[in-house]
């Protein structure tokens, strides 16, 4: 990359966490923990929100700001499961999301009236790890049907994530899935983020992601 | 984004494009077939790749460029599953293959020797679309792991592939797969383009797909 390159890149950079650090106080202002999710396209981000938003139903109020590339599937599908409001972000074509989207999007979210707010990100292991949303906790959700290699090969969101999802791990005997292989790996980039094996489909080790969840929440 | 970071952008895709070109103009100098395979991380391009090299054996040889952000995992495996020869790429945080790195990478290639080339992009939905590398064909693959909603979240590499391979098939009764619905919206974005419904674990489905890409090969 040329030098011009590089200080466009690093002014956009700075642009975002102004934005970010904007997103923060508005959230804070508000009581409310901001959640950005990351993962692979298909390892279950907005199922993790799904049993999230049902576990919760009547302890916690939970918005969801969606971010895809196109449609709006998963914001029909978190409105109809309990997320008291949710707002969809289509990026067209952008492979991340950006603090300047998620500050549009906190427009039209009524964050007086929750205690939770989860940010789906793009699927994708790679570029959403460089854009500060204004979150409070990074998670990150892999899938068992992905492989026990994660870890190796984007080593980049598994070490800065507060805490790692495992999910589909109903399937975990049918894929080869080697999990002393994972978890080292994973403990060699992160020692202590805690890490969910769950299921959103069966539901098992859900609760335990739920009470860690419930735990992280904003006083006041 | 200013008029001068779209500027700049457009001349990184530009000079791409150029190295592209070479790389292709490279291949066919060898009569070689170049297939840039684009998947979600965890989707089976590896295993794909290494179904493929195990029955072409005694058909065709077979070179692999790998593709990652981080570690040789897959370079090992394809070696050792047959590939007459392959090379790590490292992208060290890139979020996909420039053509300017397959280049390096043919430098250290046995072309002439070779009758087919993987080129496995770095695992990644989005952002590897956008960046041509002196490929003849793009194949992208899917997991029914993953869900059917894919075509409808990350169309335009369901719209632009060659062929698309559904893997993991071997799963689709346990994880809510509607087949139906992956297949009317791969359709609306993509109506030509062969679908190979396989799994790479069971070796369901790899003949078709594997007698496919025999029909590509170059002539001479």
């Amino acid at each position: 990359m040329t030098a011009r390159t590089v200080k466009v890149i690093q002014a956009i950079l700075a642009n975002n966490d102004r934005a970010a650090e904007e997103n923060r106080k508005a959230f804070e202002a508000n009581g409310v923990l901001a959640i950005n999710v990351i993962a692979s396209p298909g390892a279950g981000k907005t199922s993790l929100i799904v049993r999230t938003l049902r576990a919760l139903a009547d302890k916690a109020r939970v918005g969801v700001i969606e971010g895809d590339v196109a449609g709006q599937i998963d914001t029909e599908k978190v409105l109809q499961c309990g997320a008291h409001d949710a707002v969809q972000i289509n990026t067209g074509g952008n492979c991340h999301l950006e603090a300047g989207m998620v500050r549009q999007a906190l427009s039209r979210l009524a964050l007086e009236q929750l205690d939770l707010v989860f940010i789906e990100n793009v699927g994708n292991l790679i570029c959403p790890t460089h854009w500060a949303l204004g979150e409070h906790l990074t998670i990150c959700v892999a899938s068992a049907a992905e492989g026990h290699d994660k870890p190796v090969k984007y080593p980049e969101i598994f070490a800065k994530s507060d805490a790692v999802v495992l999910n589909k791990i109903d399937l975990i005997e049918l894929v080869d899935f080697d999990r002393a292989f994972f978890q080292a790996s994973l403990r060699a980039l992160n020692p202590k983020a805690p890490l969910f094996e769950l299921s959103c489909r069966t539901g098992q080790g859900v609760q335990a992601w739920v009470d860690w969840l419930q735990a992280q929440r904003l006083q006041g």
